[in-house]
């Protein structure tokens, strides 16, 4: 067993939804001991698509490896259990809408002066400061507000949403990536340090480049090849990509169209660019005539660059991806074997017990419980009381 | 000045493109000595898009704070720079076609035999192992291959590729996510070790809970919210998102349509998705009788989730983007004050100097030479040799 990085810190995790717990997640999974404090109904992203039992595909992807405590932070119980937490805890993250956790005492000046080297990082939407930084929001708002999708308008011009809640995820990597080189500081310097994260800042750093080619080109980014993009086949989709000049005399070639490659009004990269029209019209005339693995057997001899567009499904039965091991199934609680997408650097998940489990609501309060020294007594006290809500009785019976 | 969390880390990146860079420049922004090794031509990643130079948005995007050397890795004189820097790297990262930095000599065998606790990173299109992993790949092709291409589908249900090299800039942040624990684990055990990172594996860790999605709705994910999507306003588009049950009804009260609000057919979350076409058709034509703005005006304040849809000028000049300073304005000689995102974690760009700067080919190369102990003759031999490319005179009188 490898040794994990974060191996020996302890992570008090506030955090909900899935840019936080995504995050988080990333800490257990490299060693670090994630607890994620929950309201007594769950983390609201427990309930992000069809539910299994307490769980959703989201909620079971983003915080495996991790602890659950279920607290009530207005119970006298749960600010109490919170604050011992809270003086143990090397990393303390939290994502509430900027102020409340200050109210509720545990914001980072509050914990600075019993625990002066945390580090305490904010996930919000849009920051702790400025005029939208109370503006509750989701994924999808943001991919609107930060020109993701205009990025990713549709050739009409309508702009587009992502399938998925893109943002969201990316944000989790940004704040590993804050989070990561913190702890490390924090190992060798003996520094803490306050890190605000948003949506809204992983959002315009993952578009970084996107943003200074707006401003380079005052608003028309150039089209970088010509053709690139998606077209039917007999059978379903085939992804062309003509990066280098070369590229598209030959593709045009190989498809049987010697009057495009040939044509004198595409015979460079601005007039292919200018008379795209013409080259799109070509591709959908030709390339529904045969299937997207004959047009492959064609094309990629010769190096020109196209891929079948797959679905998840083609995905995960591809024998590529099956060779590498790249997705391992895993199996949570009978709900089936659940594709897990093996991260790089990490071991496989199936080698990984820390990837192959995600914890029910307040799984694990008990025996958190326990290592704060808490009695058995005194642990069935704040139960019944209901500070602390129990493990469901049928997650103790899975045990 | 922060202490950086990789201060004195050594860096040997062959790596070109984005993917490799973008991770490289993680670590350089926190902290580590990069040391980028080009072609004498330069890095590939120079001409992705307009070429101001020798850089273009992308390349200077993803390669700040780093130091160039310029390198005919076919060269006697090219062999021995590496063979010096590598033996004192603690990381080296490269991104040759799988097998090929072997047969250069520097392969991670080669190089833990010298540098047994080296980090040694190669990241590729489809990882080095598998059917697929000598194949020559882009960004456009991994969306096509993963299934993002799926997922991002347009409402008719052609597949759609994002207008950004998403995959690529993932990929880094995931290789970083791979790499900071990985230098972690140097620093406190002493231990190095390899990391196979890849497009494929970064895009499928992406859409990881997509992937279980997919399995758990055997191919039908859920809709999760309607409305949920971007319509015409007077003026452009506005987003909406019905994330809670009870936005249905506050947001076709708030815009007048009481015939919505109280249809028989969309009293419940699955007759809404039943019967979406008329809650589209609705939209569609009522929102364009208002600008965003006034929408905003209406909506807002009672919670019902809505975003203008900016465009990339619109998020640059957004109130609340200046008022937290999201992004900060850079020179880099002369090409004019480009916008650099701030990224989580880290310094504002404007007040951390390795931010505001990306190197021209080749241009700290005669510095790196001086540190391996190379005297000024042995140095102007080997520039005048050609094995290391001088750094252009123009870049020289800009120092």
């Amino acid at each position: 067993m490898v040794k994990g990085a974060f191996d020996g810190v302890t992570v008090l995790d506030f955090t909900q939804g899935v840019a936080g717990p995504h995050a988080s997640m990333l800490l257990a999974l490299h060693g670090a001991d994630v607890i994620k404090i929950e309201p007594p109904e769950g983390d609201w992203g427990r309930a992000l698509g069809e539910l299994k039992g307490d769980h959703c595909a989201h909620s079971i992807a983003f915080n495996r490896g991790k602890r659950s405590i279920a607290l009530d932070l207005k119970s006298p119980d749960g600010i109490a259990v919170v604050k011992k937490l809270a003086a143990k805890a090397d990393v303390v993250m939290e994502s509430f809408r900027p102020g409340v956790i200050g109210r509720l005492g545990f914001g980072y000046e509050d914990l600075k002066k019993i625990n002066p080297k945390v580090v305490y990082c904010s996930i919000s939407g849009f920051g702790q400061t400025g005029p939208y930084s109370k503006r509750p929001t989701v994924d999808g708002l943001i991919q609107a507000f930060s020109g993701m999708m205009v990025m990713n308008k549709m050739p009409d011009g309508t702009p587009w949403r992502q399938g998925m809640i893109a943002v969201d995820v990316t944000t989790g990597l940004y704040t590993f990536q804050a989070l990561a080189p913190a702890i490390m500081r924090q190992f060798r310097f003996g520094e803490g340090c306050y890190i605000d994260s948003s949506l809204m800042r992983a959002a315009a750093a993952y578009q970084g480049a996107k943003l200074m080619e707006w401003v380079f080109s005052k608003g028309n980014p150039p089209v970088l090849y010509m053709p690139a993009g998606s077209y039917k086949t007999a059978n379903g989709y085939i992804m062309l990509s003509a990066m280098r000049p070369h590229h598209f005399r030959l593709l045009f070639e190989l498809i049987g169209r010697e009057d495009i490659a040939n044509d004198p009004d595409l015979q460079s990269h601005d007039n292919r660019i200018r008379n795209a029209a013409k080259i799109i019209k070509a591709l959908n005339e030709t390339m529904p005539q045969k299937t997207t693995e004959e047009w492959i057997e064609i094309l990629q001899p010769k190096d020109v660059f196209c891929e079948r567009v797959n679905n998840y499904t083609d995905y995960l039965q591809h024998p590529h991806v099956k060779a590498t091991g790249a997705v391992d199934w895993i199996e949570q609680d009978g709900m089936g074997a659940l594709p897990v997408a093996n991260i790089p650097g990490l071991p496989r998940a199936s080698e990984h017990p820390p990837q192959q489990y995600a914890p029910h609501i307040g799984e694990n309060g008990p025996e958190i419980l326990r290592e704060l020294s808490y009695s058995a007594a005194d642990i069935d006290a704040m139960l019944s009381r209901g500070g602390v809500r129990a493990p469901a009785p049928a997650v103790k019976a899975a045990d």
